[in-house]
């Protein structure tokens, strides 16, 4: 196994909370074994999607302890591991390996923005040191990015760094990535983060994705991955359309995650409040997304329609568009204005 | 004349249109004698508040002779002398030579990023060829930027180049490019074209500004520049505050320089339509903030209230801000969801 | 005719210049030639290939007339038809009509950053007098951005704007505009400007390219479309991993689109030397690069190897990775104090 | 003591480390000795330059409970108090608040880019809880923005709300602030960590600053703050033209803070290795740093010259202009084509 490339779909975890803000152990008991048996081929806690910054050190194990216990070896686990620094990130590695993950996901270092040469320095001492296989995990937008160079030259110097998962949602960058590691290193696995490319990413070399909208339909992120690799790709391509529709309504319209919160909890679970907390208008703006994905939900059998009904065709829940363009230039106006 | 150093502040000329859309050359005569009697230090037609980019070749030339012919020597001018390439720029540098201009600004090539390399190269090229001052125009925003060693270096190879109008607004570049130039080029000027940082930028060392506001309340920026070379920084300072209000209503509530050209209106000006087309909603847009600009003017006694009266405390304009936060979070989502 | 889609790979014409720059038609007409017996699906002059911001209204004229002379309606023409103002961009657009030419492309305002409302007007105002199909062409890196709500409602309410061309090379922004525009517009095409996604953009829905390495390798480009259109996707990979690899040696390796011209002279024109002047570092930096293409070229049959031969692996060229992060670092370092 | 605004300049405390990388809390104590004995208004642990990402929350606790204890009330205290989440931070804030800080600062959530509504409900919750003042502080660079509109909120609403810091350098976004919040807040205190604007910040309206480079050369930093605050222009424009020089050599030429750390270990004391691994590249251009931080530090008499001399012009230590011009061009292609 510990040869065996990573692939297929890895289901960033989604942590439940209870009324009063802690981990919801029972509901997330019942999330994963939802998950797995709807065909994820992965588990991920500790991710972005699953606020891993929100926890404290402690609460970060035990969530993954917690979805590793039960799990028991249905599936592959990738954990992620980052902590405040790289010896805090070993031994939470240590940690990890001892509940027998297949791997641990480590994001770049965050809030500096560091070179290549430190984001190099900083995954060459775990990758020389971990006792478990490790991910790089690149995800720009939010952390220092890892680039060609460094992965290139990670992959081919640490045995134990086997995989990439990259959020840049950028094609040619991902081909730029396999073409720079894979003669050396056919065991490395490349996964994307955004759903809104699966399909394409897929297509051009990717082993699969650690994608969020999975936490919410995995069925069609299955069927996607399946139809895509069987080369249906009429059928790939609709279902990418479908995905990229839901999954802009997830992560678009309210602060993420709690977009793909409010859609777990249309499937029937109840996640309580995140942490971060809402203005009242935000609480207002997160039910009328509610009702929204029900109907997108809905139309692909997923669940039943809102109370009211949906629009009869799914586009028309974008308001129109001359009147949303009069709000939106009036509004760009105002935001400039304030300093933004 | 040639060896002394451009100071003071540089109105950077809108030009009116007639109802057809040409140049109102009699309207554009009259603005320039209003000006000047208001006291600014010189004239900059053809810069980006001029809308440069949206005149032919012959429409640019023409605007520069118009007000060559009106100033008649009364005030300085620097002529925006960008053109397609070096040879037509140069072409058009000759031309204003024979109006007799103190100098031509020319703005770093735009559309394509160019590196720093390539932007030396140009300004290099023209520097060499040119037969009169040049003024460099640096407005990262619009246009590939030029860095404090390209600048240091033209001014130690280039004796024409004489001066560099500087748009980006922050201090820290301005004082990294004095340090640079000055000892070895005290003839060297440094403009400012960031009208919400004139008097911290005149305070640490810059000679002046080509500053849009002036066109509208050119007694305003005169008083500014004047109290803050004198020292008097209480009043310098209150000025400056009314100058940020001024500036931002009229910069970030309209499609650039479209708020500048309401507010002339006020001043008592036939502006005309402007040349980039406008959907019904941003015409509506113009005449909100026509009112509002009304309101500012009149609380400098630089015109009368419209009619209905102007809210007593002229933060009041601002609408409520939790109202608004809740609009521009809705907005913001669907922004992104659009693809912005 | 009028009413089939735009499809297939439409090559943006670089424009050959003599010893005195300037445009040589003779080599020119050679080139066009050549272009078409390799057989590119159609022609698009006066693109940003075609370094349209660096000629005269007059010369662009010129240039798409010789082009339409010499394809004598062999190919479809696509011809870039931006102007100053809207009213000198319809002149345009009259005259290429009478040129014959299939539709015009026009790229968004430019050098002012629009907002959405005010690309939508231009674009409203041009779509309604047009005498000829209208392109519209998104390239935020260089100027103001056609979001998706803004191609929605052009396509909607103007019959002769019949596609786009987006440069962006985000996949699920291309998605996002045919699932929001082609149930509504069968006839509306898309085709991408980014070459390193052209096969993963035409799995997804895109009609074809306008892709700068048409001009260098069209003979590779034609069989990548091949391919893709007839399912063989195991072929079509390999020839965009090759691709990839050798758009990023023109792009990134000069100033754009000086790697391009320097490979267009391997394969055999006289291209002469760029409008943009160039620093003697710079040219220098090209004849490398001009080494190091013809390896590429090489390696593909289209060209021999240079004087002194080739790497054996075409990865080597990219030089020791750990050198090159020493020398990136300490640059960076320096690019930073200089104020970049 | 409540009541009054904070004040002056408070210095971003860096740890020193022991060899085995733990706290150096006998270094810490002589250095804040250090500190105060040469002037600064007080000090600040846990914030950018003091790497508080790095450190356990147990840590973070520590630094501050030692520098409390040393100090033993000679300076106000500002102490970071940003934790994982609300909950976690109030707790922290109860701990300072029981060590005697004068105030917290808490950092906007970062990783995340929150929108300006999950800002302001952030510090909504912390400021209607907390039972010490708070400095808001934004750093746009590294966190989400804290825009004028939720200033301004918070201010009004959250009454131990009493500053913010904010490390963006923009002049123009300073004055906006103050003229938000000082009509009804006359006790709200503005602080600014770009110590390369400090000068001209002073000079319209800020009350102090929290500038790492006061950690390096305290005497520096009080004399800027004193002169400028006696309007002694002409020396406060040559001590902030210095400041430029020595902060920009600190800040650009090696990751953050290592530079700070390099030139704190010239001043007499052992800094110890950061936690960040560094590259053995990395740690070349370090040893080259302090060279250079040596002779600035000299040529101001707070050090003797390296070993081996100093240039005679302090700008000399830049290299030739038109060589680095030829390697940053060189490395710009390079750095592109590995998709930086």
């Amino acid at each position: 196994m510990p040869n065996q490339r990573l692939q297929g779909i890895f289901t960033p975890n989604l942590v439940p909370y209870t009324s009063d803000g802690s981990i919801n152990e029972e509901e997330l008991r019942r999330y994963i074994d939802w998950l797995i048996e709807r065909g994820v081929h992965g588990l991920y806690p500790n991710g972005s999607t699953g606020e891993f910054t929100r926890f404290t050190p402690e609460e970060r194990r035990r969530i993954a302890a917690i979805i590793a216990d039960q799990t028991r070896g249905r599936v592959p686990i990738l954990a992620g591991a980052a902590e405040a620094n790289v010896k805090e990130t070993l031994a939470a590695c240590e940690y990890y390996a001892s509940l027998g993950v297949r791997a641990v996901a480590i994001v770049a270092p965050f809030y500096y923005k560091l070179s290549p040469a430190s984001v190099y320095a900083y995954f060459k001492e775990i990758g020389d040191n971990t006792p478990v296989d490790v991910t790089l995990y690149n995800i720009p937008m939010f952390a220092s990015p890892i680039d060609v160079p460094t992965v290139q030259r990670l992959s081919e110097e640490c045995e134990r760094i086997v995989a990439i998962k990259d959020s840049s949602g950028e094609i040619p960058h991902m081909i730029r990535m396999i073409q720079a590691v894979r003669p050396n290193r056919p065991d490395f696995a490349f996964l994307t983060g955004w759903d809104a490319a699966l399909m394409p990413m897929l297509l051009v070399g990717c082993d699969g994705g650690t994608n969020a909208s999975s936490g919410v339909v995995p069925e069609l992120t299955r069927k996607l991955y399946d139809t895509t690799l069987h080369g249906d790709l009429e059928a790939a391509r609709r279902l990418q359309y479908d995905l990229v529709r839901l999954f802009d309504a997830m992560i678009y319209s309210a602060e993420f995650p709690e977009g793909f919160r409010a859609a777990v909890g249309l499937r029937g679970f109840n996640m309580g409040h995140g942490r971060q907390p809402m203005s009242s208008e935000q609480r207002t703006d997160l039910e009328t997304l509610s009702n929204e994905l029900q109907c997108h939900l809905a139309a692909h059998g997923f669940t039943d329609q809102p109370i009211g009904g949906c629009p009869v065709d799914p586009n028309a829940v974008i308001a129109d568009t001359a009147e949303v363009s009069a709000i939106v230039q009036s509004v760009l106006a105002e935001l400039k204005r304030r300093g933004l």
